[in-house]
C-alpha cells in the first residue's frame, strides 16, 4: 500500500517518535474521550492543555509527528481527533493478550473491564501452580507455564501481561519472549530486562500512591 | 517551627506547585532510585533528563519550587537527591491505608510488595460481601463497608484505595470521604468525583496497555 492510498494513514517512520510523546498521546486520548463523554464536540488546544496539564505548543508539536491535523483557529473536532489518536496508537484493531500469573492479580486483570472496552482480550493464562492449571478463570483457560510456547504457536499473540511475584517476573518475561511476544506489561514490582525489539512497560502501582502522598504532606 | 529550624525544610506554600511537576518529581525519584540501585553516586541533570525523557531545564525548574538544591556544574549527589525528593513527596513518614474491596484486586493489593517497601501499609479492608467480611486477607482484617467510619474513628487513616467494580466506585469514595479520608487511589475503570480538599488519583491500567499497543503498531 503506497503512502497515498489513505490520506489518514499514519507515517511509517514511527520509531523516531520519542517515548514521552507517546505517553502524552495516551493522555490526550484519555482527555478527548472524557470531553466526548461530557458531550463535547470540539475543543481548542488550550482546553486540552488545561485538562492534561501539558501545554498547547507541546500538544501541537506532538501531533505534528503524525502529519497535519486540525485547522488553525478552529479547534479540534473531538470525534476525528479520537479516531486519529486511536489509529496512531494502533487501537483500531482488537488484540489478544497472554497472561502469566493466575493468582489474585491475574484473576483481577482477567476480569478487568477496562481492557475489553479498549479492544484487549486476555485469551489464555499460564501459571506454575498445578492447582491453578486446568481451572479456567471465567472464560480464560489456565495452562501450565511450560506450555506457553506450544499454546502460542497457534495463537501467535504478541502482547503479554506479567502478574507474578517479583522473584518470578524475569522468568515470566523470558518465557513470553521465547513464545514470540513482543510487547509486555509488567505488574511485578521489579525492573525486568528484555531483548531489543521487545517493549516492556513496568506498571508501578506505588508511584501513584507516592503522588497521593505529596498531597497529604502539603495540606 | 520556623522556616529556619531546618535548612532542608520543604517550603510551606506547596499548593502552588502544578500537578504535572509533582508527577515529574515522582519520575525523577524513580530514576534516582534506579541509578542508586545500579551503584551510581552522582548524576548530572543531563543524565537524569536522558533517563526520564524530561529535559534538564525542566528538571531544574521543577526542583526550584522547593528551594535551592545541588551545585551548578557538580551534578547531584544521588543519596541527598533521593532524600530531598522523598521529603518533598511526604515519603519520610509511614502511612496507613484503608482498602475498599476485598475481591481479587483487593487481595492482590493487600499483598503487593511495592506498597510496604515505600512505607504504605494496608491496615484494614472493607467489603459489602458478607462472605468476605470477617475473613482476614493475610494480616489485614476485612470489615463490613458500613463499619468504615466507625473503624476509622480510631485509626484516623487519611489514605484510601478503591478496588471495587466500576458501578460501586463512587459509593466507595463517598464512604471513605465520610470517614475522613483525604487522598484516594482509584483502581476502578471509571471517573469518580470527590469534594474539594480530597485528592483522587485514577489508576488507568488500560493506558499502559495502549502505550504498548503503539509499539506493536510501529514495528
Amino acid at each position: 500500500m503506497s503512502a497515498h492510498d489513505d490520506e489518514n494513514k499514519v507515517p511509517a517512520a514511527l520509531f523516531k517518535v520519542p517515548q514521552p510523546t507517546i505517553e502524552r498521546l495516551s493522555a490526550y486520548l484519555q482527555c478527548v474521550r472524557t470531553l466526548r463523554d461530557e458531550g463535547g464536540e470540539t475543543a481548542s488546544s488550550a482546553e486540552i492543555a488545561k485538562r492534561t496539564g501539558i501545554n498547547a505548543a507541546q500538544l501541537r508539536k506532538d501531533l505534528s509527528y503524525f502529519g497535519e491535523f486540525g485547522k488553525p483557529g478552529l479547534g479540534y473536532d473531538l470525534r476525528a481527533l479520537e479516531a486519529h489518536l486511536s489509529r496512531i496508537m494502533g487501537l483500531d484493531v482488537e488484540r489478544d493478550v497472554l497472561l502469566v500469573g493466575a493468582g489474585n492479580l491475574g484473576r483481577a486483570l482477567s476480569s478487568y473491564a477496562g481492557f475489553g472496552r479498549r479492544g484487549f482480550r486476555i485469551v489464555a493464562a499460564f501459571d506454575i501452580d498445578t492447582e491453578k492449571v486446568g481451572a479456567a478463570m471465567g472464560a480464560v483457560p489456565v495452562y501450565d507455564l511450560t506450555q506457553l510456547s506450544r499454546v502460542n504457536a497457534e495463537m501467535k499473540t504478541e502482547v503479554g501481561v506479567v502478574a507474578v511475584p517479583a522473584g518470578a517476573a524475569q522468568g515470566a518475561v523470558e518465557a513470553l519472549v521465547a513464545a514470540g511476544v513482543r510487547a509486555i506489561l509488567n505488574f511485578a514490582p521489579v525492573s525486568i530486562k528484555a531483548p531489543s525489539g521487545v517493549t516492556v512497560r513496568n506498571v508501578d502501582l506505588t508511584s501513584q500512591m507516592e503522588i497521593l502522598s505529596y498531597y497529604l504532606r502539603s495540606k
